[in-house]
Order: C-alpha cells, then structure tokens, then sequence
C-alpha cells in the first residue's frame, strides 16, 4: 500500500456540503493501488457502552488520472454533523486504515483520532444563484458586435467590418445593435450575455476605466442599456457585465488629479505609489497592471476606494437589474475586497452571479464567502490541446479532465465557467486550423460537460481570427459568409443541454475509455433517470470501439435520431472526427 | 521519482504570504526520494525577448515524517506578484519538473503552466496580535483557584479544597482569590490568565450560560472584574475569557421562554427546534451541544441571535478591556458568524485575541479572516503520547511533531495555543502515572517549542487529577503541599523562553536526531544569532547520543550554566529521563 500517495485533509475539496444536508467526501489514492475503499462514519456523539457506533459504506472510483485514483462517497447525518475516516483494501488484499492521526492497520476505538465534518451550517455552503448551472452564455465585446446607431459614432468610425482589427481602430458596435439582434441570439438559444466593459474609457475593449458610473457614449446612454436588459430579461436572458476594479484607466478622475497634484491629491492613497513625482508614461513607478502605466492598480484596501468600488458594484444592480458581474484580473484584488463584495451584491439581489477571472487554482475564492466561479481556463487549456490543436493524447486529456473536476467541489464546477476562446486568445477555429470539424467536436465536448459553457461572438458562424487584436473582428451579420451549417450543430447542443436533463449539469460524467491510437474518447452522462454515452473520434482514422457499456442495449442516437440495439459485442465504428451520442433506452 | 507523492497547491500552507514582504513556500515529496529541490520562480510579467526571466533557488529540507519530507523556502518578491514551479532532483538523478499543469521532464517555457501567488495584500495576511507569541498562558478555572471573598459563597460552599472535587460540589473560588494571588502568578512568570467562563450559570463549570451580559455572582461583581483587569495589566498579564456562543444553557431566558410559549414564543428561532412542543428534559428535540439537553444550540445564523452575541463579544471588551476571546465549541458555529465576530472585535480593539477550541485539523478556521490560534491539540496528543503515556517512539513523536508543523503555515504555528492538559482533560501528572520527571521533560519540550504555551493551574506545584471532575480540584496554596521544586523548574523555563530569543519563537524548530531505542530526542531552536541544542532523554536508560553539530563547539548548558568545548566526538550522555540544553557560544 503506497500510503505516500494517500490524501485527504478535511477541506477544499476533499470534504464540503453539497446541499443542506449532504456532505460529500472523497480521497486520493494511488492509481491502481486500491481495490476497494470504504467509508467508516458515525454522529461524533453516537456511542454505545463507550464504543463509537461507526457504519459503513462502500466508495465509489469516480475517476483516475495517471497518478491517481479519486474515491468519491455522499452521506446525509442525520445531525447534520459527521466524523469519519477510510478503510482501504489494496490489491494484494492488505487493510490500512486512514485517519487524521494516520494510518493505522486495524479500526482506532478513539473517536478522537477520525476526521471531522462539525456541522453542516446551510450559512456556509458553496452556493451559486440557481439559474446559473442551466446558463449557456455568450460573450460580446461590444464595439465589434452591431452597430445599430450610427449616430453615436465616434470620429473615424469605420465602416462595418471593412478591415481587419487593430489595437485602436473602432465600428461602432453598440447597445441598440445588440438590441436588433436579440432574435438571433435567442434563435441560438443562448440565455446569457457576458458583456467585456461597457464604461467610460478611451480604447475601444473599455478595459481603461474613465468613469465607472457612466456608460461609453459610444454605446448608448443609460435609458438604451436599461432598455437592453429588460428586453434581454424579457427573452430570458441574464445580462453580465465586465468589473475592473483591479486597476483604473489613465484618464480615471482620481489618477488624474494624482498626476496633476502629486503629494498634495487626496486621491493619493487611491493608488499604490512608490514615490513622489509619480511619472506621466514609461515605466511606471507605482503599481499597474503587469507593468502597463495606463492601468494604475487601484489600492482596494483604501476604504474609500473600496466604497467607491461598492457603490459601483450596488448601482448597476440597483439601476438597471443586471445579474452578473464578471471580475477582471480578481486574484490580484484582495480578499477581504471580495468578502465585502459579495455581501454587498448579494444584499441587494441574492440571485447576482459573481465571475472571477482566474486562469489558475482557484480555490481560495470559491469556498462559499467570495465568488459563485471563475472563467475555467484550465478547461479550456485541455480542450484546446486536444481537440484544437491535436497535441495531447486522449489520455491525458482524460488525465487532465479528470483532475479538473477533482479539483473543486462538485458544486463548484457545476457553474465554472467553461470558454474555448475569448478577446484575450486566439479564435477556436483559428486554433484549430480552419479545420470545423474540430471547431464541432469542442462544441460537442463543451455543451455536454459539467460546468455552463459560454460562446464567444461570431465563433459559431465560423468566424476566425488570432491573438487580440485579430480575435476582435467585426460581427460577421451577412448569412452568406456565415457558416449557418456551424450555427446550426450549436443550435442543436444548446437545445439538447436545456431540454436532456442528464446533457447538462444534471448528469454526473465520467470517461469509459480513452484509446490513444485514434484519439477517441467514450464518456458517460447519466442521472438515476437517463444515460447518454457519448464517442468522440478525435483523428483523422476510422475507430473502432468496443463499450461494455453498451452491450445488448437499445438506444437511440441524438443526432441522427436512428434507433438501434447493440449485440454482446457493442463495438462502435466512428468515422474521422465523428461523433456519437446514445441515449440508452433500454 | 514518485510523481504520485509530489503535493503542493496554491494554497492554506503550501504557499502564503508569512509577512508584508515574505512569500513562505513548501513542497512535499516522497522520503528520501529527493536529493535537492529548487524553486524556480519570478514576477509573472518579468520578460526578456518573450521568454519569462526565471530565477532559481535552493529549498531547505525543513523536515521529515515517515512518509515526507519537506522542503522551504521564503523568497520576497519585489512587485509582490509571483510565478513559480518546482525543479526536483532524486536520488537516480533524475529530473523532474512540478508546475501546475502536472509533472514535466523539462522547464516548461510557457509561463501559464506555473504555480501563482497573484499578489501579496498586507490586509490578507495571516496576523494575530503581536503579543502573543511572547505569551506564556495560565488556565484558570474560577471556581477552584483562590476563595479570596467569603462573603460570595454560595450556599453550600464546602471549605477549600476539603474534599474531592464533583459534578456539582462547589469551593467558592472567586476575583479576590485571583486578585489576591497576582504575585503568586507573576513570580510564576506568565504574561497572559485564560479563564474559563465567568458568566452567570448554575454549574459549577459555567459553560451552561443563563446570562452572557452578567457575572456569575459567586465570583464578584463588574467592578471587581474591572479591577483584576486593571492590576492583571498593571503587571503585564493579559485577560482572555470564554465564549460559550454554540449553545447556551438551559436556563438562558429566551430558551425558558420556549420552553413556556413553544410556537408563540419570539425565541423559536433563536435555536434548532425540531417540533413542538419542545421537550423540558430527557434527549433532546432540538440541536444541542452532543445530545446534551441543558446545552440547546443556538442559531447563529439568526440575525437577532447574532447581533446578541457579537453585542457580548464587544461588551467585555469595550467596558473591561479583556485581551482575548477564547471561543468554545468553534467549529460547530457558522464560518460567516466568526467572520464578523473577528470583524466586530478586532474593530474595537485590533490587538484582542481570538482563540478557538478545535480539536481537529482546523485549517479553514486560520486563513486570517476568522481566528489567531486554535487549541493545539495535536501537539497535546503526541506529547502526552510519548513523554506522559511513554506509548510511542522517538521517532514517532518527531514524525508527529514535524508532521503539525507542516500542517499550518509558519505565522499560525507562532501563536498556536500549546497545552498539555486543561479542565477536559486529566491532569499531566495523572497522565504521567506520577512521574515529576516525565512532567519536567512535557514542561521543557512544551517551553521551548513554538506557539504559546499554557499551563493549567496548579500543574507547576504537582497537582493531580483524573478526567473531569477530579481535574478541577481546589489550588493548592500550602506551600508545604506544594512542590516547589517543580515550580522553580517551570519558573525558570519561562525565564528561559522570556530571555533567550531561540528558546522562543524567535527560533526556528528542527529535530536533529531520535533515538527508540532510549527514546532520546535531539532538536535545535536558532536564530541568525544563537544555536541551541536540546538533548531530552525520555527512559529509564542511560542514554549516549553523538551529536555532529556539537563537534569541536563551545557550549553553555542552561540549566547547569556549565561551559564546555565538545571534541570532534560529541557525544552525549544523558542519565534516565535527563535533559540538557547547550547553548553554542563558540
């Protein structure tokens, strides 16, 4: 028994409440080193003639990388409190015993050396607004999505798509153009926008806060945005807007006035200055975004910067219904800012969704008290090296999956935010080398996964583009340039997410198997209910595979909508980059 | 390489910010599968002609269990943002490469794959007061330290120390008895008094609360409370009282007032009822601490409840200036509610500290926005395990130790609340079957390890007791009865920790050797400035221990003050349950 490789620690995601009265537990082993794992639990304070009244209860392998075996169990206390520890039986048949002391080769009578759950408090659950996990976002940078007001052109807007993008250039995008064009996106079937920056700034991503209460005249006024959310509200979708309270713009009143008075600006604490005169451009001598002098880094801990920021957090809620904030660069704000922001958003509209840009582990914000998620980038990383860029193998992406959802709490990754791409990456089917047949297995593999996926602007028409600012084209809005075949097949998996429970969140994943040879994947989604057993043939050859799984059942196809019965031998033929989804009826 | 034993994450004591400037980070491999790790590391925007501008770093083996060893490292990065990865050597020479997206065989150039600590917030660090790791405790418990009033007594009060203590019996102890003996205390050493509960209730232990803004009569008034506050500060000695906030007591008058009204009552929500009616007695209906029926739980997520208590927490600060909270039963209460009770109280007094009482692994507890210090009963454990109960090895005992030191980040560590017994548990003597040597060796580890130690009244002059009640006798105060050796043996090591640096906290904890065969142990506390060695002996056999960081050195040994030069030989002999601690002058 290799209990190097034994983990678990009563935290994170080792241990959390699902739900108000479910607990779950998991452990890590070494891969292949268990056969079984059991659960040995009890109330603390349930004994008998002195003797702690443990059961037990068989773990379930919920999945394996490389390195690790994860065991996975639910249990429901009564008292809503629990102490517990692990039996494990390895292949050789020998019994060790896990415990917050350590390890032990036979059951420890003291109740004092298991681990400890105290007290399931429904204050402290990790729960995101309830609308979220049933998402499918869409993201629109605003400037590059419809014009629909000409009149609120900025000089030297060009015309609609005209020429390629460049860091600076502008098209007019605007709010009444999002506006025109609510029938197509709810003819997609996406039911929320995340929109990037809205306010005040001088580049045309908005990322350079001027003035966080007022809305970029380029867009429209206040009345045309409160408009928009009510008629998105009206078609069922939530609108998210972009928070960058990590850094201001240049142009920001109070930076301004820092450079004009120097030591002598009341807003001299807003920022993180290292020294008197503060520069006007090169490299800046206080604190920025990396080291870019026009994104000044807001010092959040300042309470009045910090009321400031509230204050915008409360208004865009308060005035104009909003149900989301997405936050920029938020691992490098602090978390006392965060624990503050959460209460104040949710005080005023508990269902608000709060996004953290994150692209690492994120566990410290998502333990119930900051953010409901952060944009999945680890996801999107994986996926792109598979399918996109056809660099990893079947099984470590298997590996990497795997790892991912063993990383967070189930509730946790039931609202990650899943993206392929966004306005800070190169376009899906750019990464994937014009090839759209790729472009449909990501679709395929992100629509059915754990998590609420989200779809950039444009890509499901097929559009492409590089690194910003090529990935910030205008909106391809003439049907005979769009690939209306692609936004079709997206159609299709939005629909089957919202209307096949075990599709989306409902369903717990899990692979089947992997085969490296044609980079095929086999992975379940089921609820007590339904199961849909998916093959993805992610290579240029035919495969062929056989899923136990599947042996002498009935199923029906989603997309060809054929019904069949496989034999004992449930072998499966998927021609290069096809894809099925069966949903076993019988 | 064991990739599979290879642990670090982003988080709790793997990587924390230790002060405004110090980034402390910690890797776990394998034992003795490593011969060196290094850090690789940088600012994550530090670039030259695209490529990340990594630096490297030798990490110390700060320690080693059975199964791990530990490797650290500080580093102080000069924009306080920091990428970083791992680079392991093993024994084979083989190289292997720990990022966040897994195990490489070669640096990874792209700087996404890194570990990271986005930015180190001064507001987010772990900080307790700082004059608590200068702190040596005393545990009282009110009733049976010093009968100072007779007038107080209540009825039935037995002469002091007649007889055995009960469930029930009382002795009259009070606020004079302690005011009384303040030079007792401060010719004793200790800096700070813990008190366990002084608020009204019928027990003679106090912990079944009726009234949270009352004292119990017994023990005086408000005025004489303030004023032991006053002469307690006027001698250095700090205040920390008990907070009885996961239940009440029976007779608290909101659940009497459920007990009278049931439904009608306003008070129905002030706890975990179940049904109606509510029982007066038996097992309970409601939630309660364990099953116990006179303790009913309260609902601290009820806003009135809250506000209710967090008024009591700030009472006893605002109008009596205590020092410190000390939080019973902390880890069955809501994490929201100590959030805002670290809030309400650090307001007021920012250098109040805040004790909880868990007896588990209470990470989620220490992340710097909930509580100082938890009772660390862990180390309470082993130490009694090997010195007290002599049932475990030398090499257990340092597995065990190594093993708490790991589990928490350093500057938790420092304020940790190190006791070897208390009012729950028998007193060490008892537990040491008697042996003043096993206790003068508890004593001497518990000195001059990190945290803060806590004495438990009447352990310095060789009281005994088993498990509550036998535990809770009355002080002794004869000083014919009492064992003076002893206490001059405790009073000199808090002179010790008080005056040595390295004896504190100050120091920096390692064991250099173990031996099972005579239970020996060999540690060393150092600062930049000082080295000493400590040498316990913990059997009844004489014991011979080569000590290579002695060799040719120049010593002075505490206890003895005798000065000696080792040869290039060091070797030690220590009689049966012997002790020595050298101080290298040379």
């Amino acid at each position: 028994m290799f209990i190097e490789a034994i983990n678990h620690r009563a935290i994170n995601q080792y241990v959390y409440a699902r739900d108000k009265e479910t607990i779950d537990i998991m452990l890590e082993t070494k891969k292949d080193d268990m056969e079984s794992v059991e659960l040995l639990f009890a109330d603390p304070y349930d004994f008998k003639e002195d003797k702690w009244q443990y059961k037990t209860k068989q773990m379930i392998k919920s999945g394996s990388t490389k390195r690790i075996d994860y065991w996975k169990i639910s249990v429901t206390p009564e008292f809503r409190r629990l102490r517990y520890g692990f039996r494990c039986t390895d292949t050789q048949k020998n019994e060790g015993i896990v415990t917050e002391r350590g390890f032990y080769d036979s059951i420890p009578a003291d109740i004092s050396h298991y681990f400890c759950f105290p007290y399931l408090h429904e204050v402290d659950i990790f729960q995101a607004p309830d609308w979220v996990k049933d998402t499918v976002w869409y993201q629109i940078f605003p400037e590059r999505f419809a014009n629909g007001d000409s009149l609120l052109n900025p000089a030297g807007t060009l015309p609609w798509g005209s020429t390629d993008p460049t860091p600076t250039n502008l098209f007019g995008g605007d709010f009444q153009g999002v506006m025109d064009n609510l029938d197509y996106l709810q003819n997609l079937g996406i039911t929320g926008i995340y929109f990037t920056p809205i306010f005040k700034a001088y580049s045309n991503h908005k990322y350079d806060t001027i003035d966080y209460f007022e809305i970029d005249p380029q867009f429209g006024d206040k009345e045309t945005f409160k408009k928009l959310v009510k008629e998105c509200h009206k078609r069922g979708i939530k609108v998210m807007l972009d928070a960058v309270f990590n850094h201001s713009g240049y142009y920001f009143q109070p930076f301004q006035d820092v450079l004009e008075k120097q030591e002598r600006s009341p807003y001299k604490d807003w920022f993180h200055l290292w020294e008197f005169p503060v520069k006007a451009g090169g490299y800046p001598n206080y604190d920025a975004f990396g080291f870019v002098a026009s994104m000044p880094k807001l010092n959040t801990t300042n309470p009045e910067v910090k009321k400031y920021l509230l204050d915008v957090a409360r208004y865009w809620i308060e005035e104009f219904d909003i149900d989301g904030w997405r936050l920029d660069v938020a691992n490098e704000v602090d978390h006392a800012f965060w624990r503050d922001f959460r209460k104040v958003v949710k005080s005023i509209k508990p269902s608000t969704y709060i996004l953290g840009e994150i692209w690492h582990d994120s566990m410290p914000w998502l333990q119930g008290d900051q953010f409901d998620a952060v944009m999945n980038y680890p996801f999107t990383n994986s996926a792109v090296d598979f399918f996109a860029k056809q660099k990893i193998t079947a099984e470590d992406f298997a590996n990497n999956l795997t790892s991912i959802l063993h990383m967070y709490p189930a509730n946790v990754n039931e609202v990650s935010f899943n993206l392929l791409d966004s306005h800070d990456t190169p376009r899906i089917l750019t990464l994937a080398n014009n090839n759209k047949k790729l472009v449909k297995l990501l679709y395929l593999f992100q629509l059915s996964f754990i998590g609420t996926p989200c779809i950039y602007y444009g890509d499901e028409v097929g559009m492409t583009g590089g690194e910003d600012p090529g990935c910030r084209a205008c909106m391809v809005w003439d049907t005979k340039q769009q690939d209306r075949q692609l936004f079709a097949f997206v159609q299709n998996l939005i629909q089957l997410r919202r209307t096949i429970p075990a599709f989306g969140n409902k369903g717990t994943f899990r692979f089947l198997s992997v085969d490296n040879l044609t980079n095929t994947i086999v992975y379940e989604k089921a609820t007590a209910e339904e199961q849909l057993i998916f093959v993805l043939n992610n290579s240029n050859k035919n495969s062929k595979t056989t899923i136990s799984q599947l042996a002498n059942r009935t199923v029906e196809e989603l997309f060809t909508k054929e019904k069949s019965k496989f034999t004992e031998d449930a072998t499966v033929n998927v021609e290069p980059f096809g894809y099925y989804c069966f949903r076993v009826t019988n």
